[in-house]
Order: C-alpha cells, then structure tokens, then sequence
C-alpha cells in the first residue's frame, strides 16, 4: 500500500528516496469497518485520510437529518474543516464502506513540510484543484435543476450510483428521496 | 496601499523587510472602473487580484442568463480557477464596483514562492481556509430553503444587500428575482 502513496504523488513532485522513506515510516495505514464514524460533530479533528480502497461520506446533522456533503472513494484526500484546528467539527465522518486508509496527523503534516518542502508545494497545488472543485461544485448547484444535477452525477461519479444508498444519494443532491425516485422514474421511461 | 498588502499578510506570518521589499516591488496595483470584465469565459486567466477597496463578482453564463457564483469585497482575494493554467476560464470576472487592487500574476507568484517559502506557507493555510469556507457554503445550500439562505445573508454580509443590485442577489441565492421580492415582502411584514 505504501508504493501507492508514493506513486500518487510522484505524479505531481519528485520524490526522493530520502522523503520516500520518511513518508512511509510516518504514514499510519489502517483498515476501518463499514459504519466506523471517523469523526463527530463537536468532536476535534485530529487525523486526515488518504483513502487506497472505500468510501468515506461527510454529512452534517440538521432537525435530525442527515445532509451528505461529499463523498469520497480511492485516490481521494479526505480533510475535514476542522483538521488541525482549535475548533469543534461541524459534522460528521463516516466509513459506508469497508476502508483502507493512510492516516495523516498534524504534527506529522508540520514535520513532513519542515523536512521537505516540495510537499508544501504540492499540497498546495492540491487546495487550489480542490478550491476550483468546490466552486464548480457551487456553480453547478446553483445553475442546475435537480434531474440536471442527478444526470451529471451519473455522467461524473456513476460508480457512486452504484455504491451508496439511494437516501444518501438524494441527501447529496438536496432532494428529498421520493424526489430522487420520481427522477429515476421519469429517466427510465424516456 | 502597499502598506495594507503587508499589514494584512503580517497577521498571519512574520514579515522580514527583505520580503516587505520584495512584495512591495512585484505587487502592482491598480484601479478598474466599475463594469470592467476581468476575465471572460473562453479566456485564459493570467491575474489574480487582492482587493483593497470594491467589489468584484464572478458568474457563469448559461442559457443567455448570469449565474453569480461569488462576490469578493475589501480584504479577500480573488483567484480565478483557470489562474496559471493553461485551460480556458469557464466564467466571467466583473468589477461591479470601482475597485482598487493589488494584482499578482503566476511568474511572480512562482517567484516570490522560491524567494520566501514562508509565503507558500501562509498560501497553503489561506486555501485550507477557503476550502472550508466554500465547504460550509455547498452544505448551506443543501441544507436551506431560499428563504433561510437570504436570512444567513444578511445576517453574515449584510454590506453586499446594500452593494449589490438584487437580481444579482437572486442569482448568487439560486432562486429568481421575483422569488427574491416575494421573500423579502414576507420578512418585512412578519
């Protein structure tokens, strides 16, 4: 698993044998049980995720609902808001899948960077795709009907169609779950 | 103005007089009139800009209709997702305000980074920043009724419903104009 991490970001940096060695001994890879909560509301955030094979899914807690924010599968970094920070979590990190995860901490972020900077660099190049992410994200909430959105998750994330639950899925795209059965309905028949 | 770039930088990492110098010599500012278009869809995006005094709106075009994604005021930063890369922007950049900015550019960001990697520091924990921010915005979305979503408007940027004209309102909330008269008519009377 570790070659894994190493071949990932030696698609966007250098890396030397020297950080090589040093991201291997740092990096905690673990494996977590379908339904594991990584992490509460009101909790701190203390970890951060490289996910090798799984599913992870962010959601807030709302008059007793729950309101998927994202979804996250192989290959993805999952950083909750309030990773590293003084300040509770807002919502909640859940496992829907069986995950195996490298497992980052603050302190070992902070060493990492003082050790080697070009990680800095290229976790910065990962925040701005992940801010431009976001604002597609945004727009397109804003701009899309909700069978426009339903279409262009099957278009973008289709294997998500098939891996998480229909509530979650509806939950995802602000919509109630008969909604998302309407939408299903009317796309089959046409 | 200068001062201002680096009394607002100096809030978040030590500030030699090396780099004050340095920033000082590459940042060039300038004032834009109001309706000036920045950036156009289908245009790369070489500039990204600091606002010291304005307003800055950012918005797709879809069906011949403005879709406002962000509005950017004094003290923010704007980005565009198309800044440095060699991909054509998919929105539009408009000062709807005379704005006052200091402007950067990739050379110069590149540069400044290889002289000061504090400052790719204090970059990186600026865009951990703006991720959770937009992060709260999507759950916003998701998790609002139009209505609230105004409410939470006036409530955390009230100085925008006084700024900017309301179909702009309207379109950044994701609903129409009318839609956004009928809401406000109701909180006045209630």
């Amino acid at each position: 698993m570790d070659n894994e991490i190493i071949e990932y970001l030696s698609r966007y940096v250098p890396i030397s044998k020297e950080m090589e060695k040093a991201l291997i001994e740092s990096t905690f890879i673990k494996t977590y049980k379908k339904g594991t909560i990584l992490l509460e509301e009101g909790q701190l955030s203390n970890e951060c995720y490289f996910i090798f094979k799984g599913c992870i899914r962010s959601y807030y807690v709302k008059n007793e609902e729950e309101k998927t924010i994202e979804f996250y599968t192989e290959e993805e970094a999952v950083t909750p808001s309030a990773f590293g920070k003084n300040t509770p979590s807002e919502y909640y990190v859940e496992c829907i899948e069986e995950t195996l995860a490298g497992v980052g901490t603050p302190g070992q972020e902070a060493e990492m960077f003082v050790k080697f900077p070009q990680l800095e660099s290229l976790i910065r190049a990962f925040g701005e795709a992940v801010i431009a992410k976001q604002q597609d994200t945004i727009a397109e909430f804003k701009m899309s009907s909700p069978e426009e959105r339903y279409l262009q998750l099957v278009k973008n994330r289709s294997d998500l169609i098939q891996r998480v639950p229909q509530h979650q899925i509806a939950s995802y795209l602000g919509i109630k779950p008969e909604s998302l059965s309407r939408i299903r309905k009317r796309l089959i028949k046409s």
